[in-house]
């Protein structure tokens, strides 16, 4: 039995979790729930998985849970101490962090320094500080196991290999709503607009990152700190269907490739499972129906959000850092209808360019960066909103 | 430095598997060649590898061989004497089967208890004695390494994961020159249009099997033999792309697929390089540039033979042998422009029907069930032949 601590568990992917929780009852216990101000959803998922330990965001939205009047379980606390007191919980051996943004990033150290095996499907974690997570995960022995269908692909694809075998990661991109246009055809697209991805049912801030580009170049940043691979052993293409997950290039010119139904449940199962693989009830790709499988190479000049991605991680530590700040407050604000699509690419640019790049070597300098690159990005926004 | 012995050196996977060892020279050293009749091309090849022993299919071919004056190497004897007297060589590691037909099983099964490791380009071993070959390997300790593509392809993509995680081996077929017409449209077909491979350069006698799509149902059985797997577990799509050289799908439903440029160093080179990979001097797949990658199911009203492979697997373990000799039989009479195409299928069912199925445990009883299987099948095709 396996005891799983999920962060939040109210999102897409926590909700996901569960299901895989439920397909295999006899093989996972939930140990520990941690969710945002989802408190009615929240309460129910108590009820059902009747775990040890929960936390929310806030006092305001525990004191709703306590209303509804979820079963007796331990609260563990609000923000950012609750995320990583359910984390840390004696009886937890994996913890999937799927709670959005950069909130998720203590409770993963925590863990991790508590020897606990780390399921990550928040890529902003190793985005933010992948030199102090992997480091530590590193010293303490303990596997991070990427949940993100990408990486996960990789992690799949590699099986192991030794590094010196291989030569490329490859990560298929959908190319999101917007595949095809042009840059004055985004100008004025709308984020309901922006919020129709082709292929993939996700959170609202991720299909946002998808129709920018800006989730395959985090996810460009992550596979560098995930896999040890250089900035240019990952290229980037899109691949239209999204039944290849992503691909992996050996040194004798020999591709290894994942591929799968689009369902998180599948990776995430990958996760829980590992390093056994169980049955799942979920349909396999039928090759013969799939269509035509299609690659072609993403345009910056269009998307250049995967631009601005990669000169991050081509620069020192803390450039990765303004670069997902930027882009949080930017997508934040173009949901809110206030700036443009084109706008959150600018936003981002703008922050990285007033940016002095310098190493961050604790999580106190991330939050120092972040929260610097934060109310620029919020400065900078405002002076492109007014433009419009 | 492993030592090399090329069984078929002249023949195509011969020629590609010396390139492997011109690339790679620190690494590898030929010790024994054998071929067939092509004294001239074998003279040159022991004027350049300097092997320690060779052999060739006859005495005429020796005779040729002296004539011509070969490096003071010598010769270990002819037909299968010669391949077993080759394979079996002390100073051998690997030995890599790539004569043609039904030669050199003897070779395969000395060298097996010889603990030689096996690199298999020659399907028909497995075909006429699964049974016997990969009995007397598990017995040794011995690999066997598959140089076909498409089951290198699924070594690859296994990589070592246990069997209860397959879920289906997925072979991949470009489905030949003639894929997309009728059984009518194959009535007329010549060996020059059968010998026009759309994506692979091989050898004649495989080259008319890739048309009749006989080699896939070959390789279904020796699927079955090297990865134990169910015929029910062997599944395959025609994708003319060639780039997926195969899949493998798990048991959660994932798959693994193999891609790669259509040359066969790349596979002859993983199975001298194994468990190691080594750099290739060959292009890698450019996805980008690869087009559309298509997947469909083969149609087996108009190319029987897959089918009549998947019935000789069912079947009793002599049946393959006689699918197998009865197909050397009728190929070999098409390129010859006595039958025409479509009798091919018609004297392999015929054949096989004919047969009492009956149990093969010794390379005798193959040899005799082969036997009869090939004077049963001229039979049959002098018959087809004059109602043409």
């Amino acid at each position: 039995m396996k005891r799983i601590a999920i962060l939040g568990s109210t999102g897409s992917i926590g909700q996901s979790a569960l299901s895989v929780v439920d397909a295999h009852a006899d093989r996972l216990q939930v140990v520990g729930l941690a969710a945002g101000e989802n408190a009615e959803l929240l309460a129910a998922q108590i009820a059902r998985y009747r775990p040890e330990v929960a936390a929310m965001a806030n006092g305001a939205a525990i004191d709703r849970l306590n209303q509804i009047g979820a079963a007796p379980t331990v609260i563990a606390g609000t923000g950012r101490d609750g995320l990583a007191a359910v984390a840390t919980h004696p009886d937890v051996d994996i913890v999937l962090c799927a709670s959005s943004g950069t909130e998720g990033l203590e409770a993963v150290l925590a863990a991790i320094e508590h020897g606990k095996t780390i399921a990550l499907a928040n890529k902003e974690v190793l985005v933010m500080a992948g030199a102090i997570v992997t480091d530590a995960a590193r010293a303490r022995g303990v596997a991070i196991l990427p949940v993100d269908s990408e990486h996960n692909a990789i992690h799949q694809c590699l099986h192991g290999r030794p590094a010196g075998d291989v030569r490329k990661l490859i990560l298929t991109a959908s190319g999101g709503p917007f595949r095809g246009r042009s840059a004055s055809q985004l100008k004025d697209v709308s984020a309901a607009d922006a919020l129709k991805h082709p292929t993939w049912r996700m959170g609202r801030k991720i299909t946002i990152d998808s129709a920018t580009l800006m989730n395959k170049g985090l996810e460009v940043i992550e596979a560098h700190w995930l896999f040890g691979a250089r900035a240019d052993q990952i290229e980037v293409v899109i691949h239209p269907q999204s039944v290849v997950h992503s691909l992996v290039e050996l040194t004798d010119g020999s591709i290894i490739a994942q591929l799968g139904v689009t369902d998180m449940r599948l990776p995430i199962q990958y996760a829980f499972s590992y390093p056994e693989r169980w049955p799942a009830p979920l349909p396999s790709v039928d090759l013969t129906r799939a269509g035509r499988l299609e690659f072609d190479r993403p345009d910056t000049a269009v998307f250049p959000c995967l631009a601005l991605a990669y000169r991050a991680l081509d620069a020192e530590r803390s450039l990765p850092v303004v670069l997902n700040a930027a882009n949080e407050v930017a997508v934040a604000r173009f949901l809110d209808g206030r700036l443009p699509f084109t706008g959150i690419a600018r936003v981002i640019d703008e922050a990285m360019q007033a940016h002095r790049p310098e190493p961050v070597s604790t999580l106190a300098e991330v939050r120092k960066v972040d929260q610097w690159a934060r109310e620029r990005a919020a400065g900078i926004a405002e002076k492109v909103e007014l433009e419009v």
